[in-house]
């Protein structure tokens, strides 16, 4: 397995190359004012060899699901993978002084606004787990071809989500993954020593781990011919490198890092310039080969394989529910697959592992790399991919869901154990500001379906929504008040109780819609009658419904919440009426952190019950 | 340095008190119906020795600065550090009884709730970098000889957040921690490899590591000696273990994690009953010695040590006057210290390193810990800390901060970047939803102040707030408003700009304030007169004079934000008037992913300039 051998002429074209795409990394930061040169410089030759040498590319479709991927998960050092494609002539090299202009879509740092891009980077040491998932996939799903790179600087080594996904490429044997880390770092002092950790370190993540200079063709060609060869493991190329490298008095200079070359940049350029021997040499990227490819995927219109089978007034849990429509709809797509995090029991995807073992990813309790390996299987549309794990947990992958949303991601994400009413468990494992934390998400769309029913629609309409979806499930068991065949959709409420004398709207999910029917229940005995609203969706809500029958009550509307105060159903409702004089909006929700105990105890503690609601609608009639 | 040889006697009671806790780990959650007594189990030997033979503690005051501190980052084996407590004498076992009840503070998993406690665990992988703060304000601050346990699960070591504190305490020589590791993972084919493997993975991360059988008595209490006699490095004792470790037919099995033992409990126990030679033998905990005290310190009452010296019209960034505030409470409270994760520079809490660099805690890029460790830091009132990043970064530690509020702590956020007003490093970098994140954080207070008057008074403040908070601070510069003597106080709002004709209130702040007083100014052109409102803090907002100022103008208020739309200043505004009739709310917000591109363009294009509030304040004069 001796690597290829380079003949000079090619050899000399790419180091050529690799000095016109420094070139490139100047000018474009140049003409933006803003970037990091510097940080660019030091991946010429990786990226020269990645592009011209080694990754198998498709110009006319960057996202061919055949060709090879390639993540930046340093995403400030974009100006050079920008520059990198347009040598590959993918777009006009003059195009590259666009960098950062408001009407040009190379930002500065990669989104898929660009056609080459999978997935947004620029909050350092997400882009392992992203790359993880799609060699998960190209291994395991499409058994296809094509490798999986990813770029990593070594200040992102700090961050946990890398080991966590280092983790997670050994464990499941990922060979066809190649991580480059291009350690520029300055000011250590004794680099052998801290590339020789570095290496320690990877070998004892399970990793085939590789010390090479990464300004030597010979070293990184051979390095990256030593990954491909490598089976049941998957490599990483430890390349030394220096910031700034071949820039004429900045070279390793450390007060340079984030900054452009200013009065210095012509000087520089100048240099650069007169180490290419023929400017006027090209270079092309490898072809996809016919074989290997991956298969054709249908991912749209999936639906339950069976429609939803409960009685009126049987007993059981969303969490329950979630995992057997999970189960039906990966009956019906090849392509529904889940990931959890070491809690698949209590979510229920168990339903669908044991239905379809191999499109379950048990992702252990590493919720970062869990969110980013999803971002990262459902790239070019490979896959459709849900998520669970407690709400409460996703908090801990807030950054990646966020990312994801800027990354265009259609990932879907189910919460359980949300709110008090999962009792003895105590705060800590409580879902409390969920909602807050998905709304948020642009583009998103929120589910907080009630019953068992509504939770089976709920996951089959996710998986036909653009953009992050968030089911939020529920601990305990409650009551189907819906019929199988009752119809649901994105944005649209459902009026479930209601008199021509209501004085007054109540909304509740989830558990506290039961509360507001209670207390409905008991309004009545006091010779108040009240509608009560299910949202279905607490985002997009149902605006219209929500105000026309708010009208119909008075303008009086009362909200109550299994969440914090902010950012959930409440304030959704609040944002709904804002445009109308003569509403008034009660909102009870969890003032504070709760403690363990009893779920009904803590509902009622914590002001959220049949009770609460019942005093607080009567102090409402009076407004 | 052999360590100490225990007499049998001794070791025989220790044995007994061992089985002691595992009685009492099984017959509490036998009591509560609920909890994870073979988690407990395993640990049993592992707490007899921190609590009977190494820890110095002081019973009539479990806070004593000067003891040890013990992290039990598994929260969910809460049941077994209860009984250690219990048997130690600090209250009744009887109480044990009462675990999980409504009206116990024997939670599910532990909160500071309990005297003994100091964090809340329960999210894993968090106690470590807890730990590690706490390590870090002993070595470095207080100088004392108090020791840093923490005991880590298995499972948790998936968590990257682990990761980044192994690497933080090796960085700094936190040879005052010592790591357990109970690893009672079952199904590993081949036990001594992975413990191995494990070894020399914490190896390579800096640590000293030794493996252990946590159930032998002399194998633990050489490995405690040993890492009380390694210096320079800290230790980490692999131990070991079996989960439901001598239950009779449960031992192993893998079944009953998480469960109680039910109908099995009387035969269990009976049998560890059986076990115990002496059923009255009392073993007592060390008491903390008299010299190598911790220093009494008094973080109350923080001052800037000079008033703001700014001139009205001035043109400075908030983030710099966080800087200079921080730097200035420094000056004035040696407890005051800031932590930051790699952006110290952006962030400017620089100002405070070049003034005390002792009292600076580099991070490096990784928020879990950053967060973990200032949680860490503060405890046992030992620091006032001021944690700085991008407030896009902070939600890669949302779970920490969430944790941070069960935990009771008062650490201090100051997020910098926020908006789209960064331009083009573009949406990765731009905090849209922080606010929503941190108003969802209960008992926390969001200041956002507008200038860098208000900007130092913030800091100053929240030196002295309780709970979390968060302070949003701006990439631009801009123009100072206030004059060096205004006062400002939590949850006091300030009218900037007003007339008797006003007829609608704009409500803005940071960059949109400004973006509100210009849109009043080309109003006034219109013959249109607005009122303007800074609300200083987002959280705990100032209701009443929204209230007053909002009835002045007609009910009309016009909310403007360089935020999502979702758990921000708007929503917070709606949730204001909620209680009232006859308002009206328009509510201009960044409604999508932004982009890069030039600040004053990105704020036009999205909706939140002064020309977007002209347009909205005319149609909203119609309501």
């Amino acid at each position: 397995m001796s690597s290829p051998k380079l003949d000079n002429k090619v050899l000399q074209t790419m180091r050529d190359m690799a000095q016109k795409l420094r070139i490139h990394s100047i000018t474009s930061t140049q003409a933006a004012n803003s970037g990091h040169p510097t940080s660019c410089a030091s991946l010429a030759e990786i990226m020269v060899v990645l592009f011209f040498h080694q990754m198998k590319l498709t110009l006319r479709h960057p996202r061919d699901p055949s060709s090879d991927r390639l993540v930046l998960s340093k995403g400030h050092a974009a100006p050079i993978l920008y520059a990198a494609w347009a040598e590959a002539g993918l777009f006009p090299v003059e195009e590259l002084r666009n960098l950062r202009k408001v009407d040009s879509d190379l930002e500065g740092h990669p989104t898929p606004r660009l056609n080459f891009i999978d997935v947004s980077t620029g909050s350092l040491g997400q882009g392992l787990a992203v790359a993880a998932g799609m060699a998960y996939v190209g291994k395991y799903l499409d058994k296809a071809d094509y490798r999986t790179y990813v770029i990593v600087g070594d200040g992102e080594m700090s961050e946990g989500s890398v080991w966590e996904s280092l983790h997670f490429a050994a464990h499941y044997c990922l060979d066809n993954l190649c991580v480059i880390f291009d350690v520029n770092k300055l000011g250590v002092l004794d680099v052998f020593a801290e590339m020789e950790n570095l290496r320690e370190r990877l070998e004892a993540f399970g990793f085939h781990a590789l010390v090479l200079n990464g300004h030597d063709f010979d070293e990184l060609i051979k390095g990256f011919h030593n990954a491909a060869n490598t089976k049941d493991r998957p490599t990483a190329l430890l390349a030394r490198t220096i910031k700034g490298k071949d820039f004429l008095g900045i070279e390793g200079c450390d007060e340079m890092h984030g900054q452009i070359l200013g009065s210095k940049a012509v000087a520089v350029i100048k240099r650069l310039q007169a180490m290419i021997s023929n400017p006027n040499a090209r270079l092309i990227p490898k072809k996809v080969d016919k074989c290997g490819r991956a298969p054709e995927v249908e991912i749209t219109n999936i639906m339950l394989c069976a429609p939803p089978d409960y009685r009126l007034g049987d007993s059981i849990s969303t969490r329950q529910a979630y995992g057997s429509a999970l189960a039906k709809i990966a009956a019906n797509n090849s392509r529904v697959i889940a990931l959890d995090g070491d809690t698949k029991n209590a979510t229920y995807a168990d339903k669908l592992r044991n239905a379809f073992p191999e499109r379950f990813i048990e992702c252990f309790i590493a919720q970062q790399n869990l969110v980013g390996v999803a971002l990262g299987a459902t790239c070019r549309r490979r896959t459709v991919a849900f998520v669970s794990t407690y709400a409460a947990f996703f908090t801990r992958a807030f950054d990646q869901i966020r990312m994801g949303a800027i990354s265009h991601t259609n990932v879907n994400f189910a919460g359980s154990h949300c709110g008090c009413s999962i009792g003895e468990d105590g705060p800590s494992q409580m879902g409390l500001e969920d909602m807050a934390m998905f709304r948020s998400i642009p583009g998103s769309t929120v589910f907080y379906p009630t019953d068992a029913v509504s939770t089976e629609r709920a996951v089959e309409l996710a998986a036909n929504t653009q953009g992050v979806c968030f089911i939020r499930i529920t601990y305990p068991c409650t009551t189907v008040i819906y019929n199988n065949d009752e119809k649901f959709a994105v944005g649209l409420a459902k009026i479930i109780r209601q008199k021509p004398s209501d004085e007054l709207l109540l909304i509740g999910a989830g558990v506290t819609l039961y509360e507001c029917l209670e207390a409905a229940e008991q309004l009545e005995e006091e010779c108040v009658t009240a509608r009560v609203l299910d949202p279905f969706t607490v985002k997009p809500l149902d605006v219209r419904l929500i105000i026309k029958h708010g009208k119909m009550c008075g303008g009086r509307i009362l909200v109550v919440e299994d969440h914090y105060q902010q950012g959930g159903l409440g304030e959704a409702v609040l944002s709904a009426v804002a445009d109308y004089r003569n509403f008034v909006v009660k909102h009870l929700y969890v003032p504070t952190v709760p403690r363990s105990g009893p779920p009904a105890i803590l509902l009622d503690m914590f002001g959220i019950s049949s009770r609460n609601i019942v005093k607080a609608s009567m102090a409402l009639l009076k407004k």
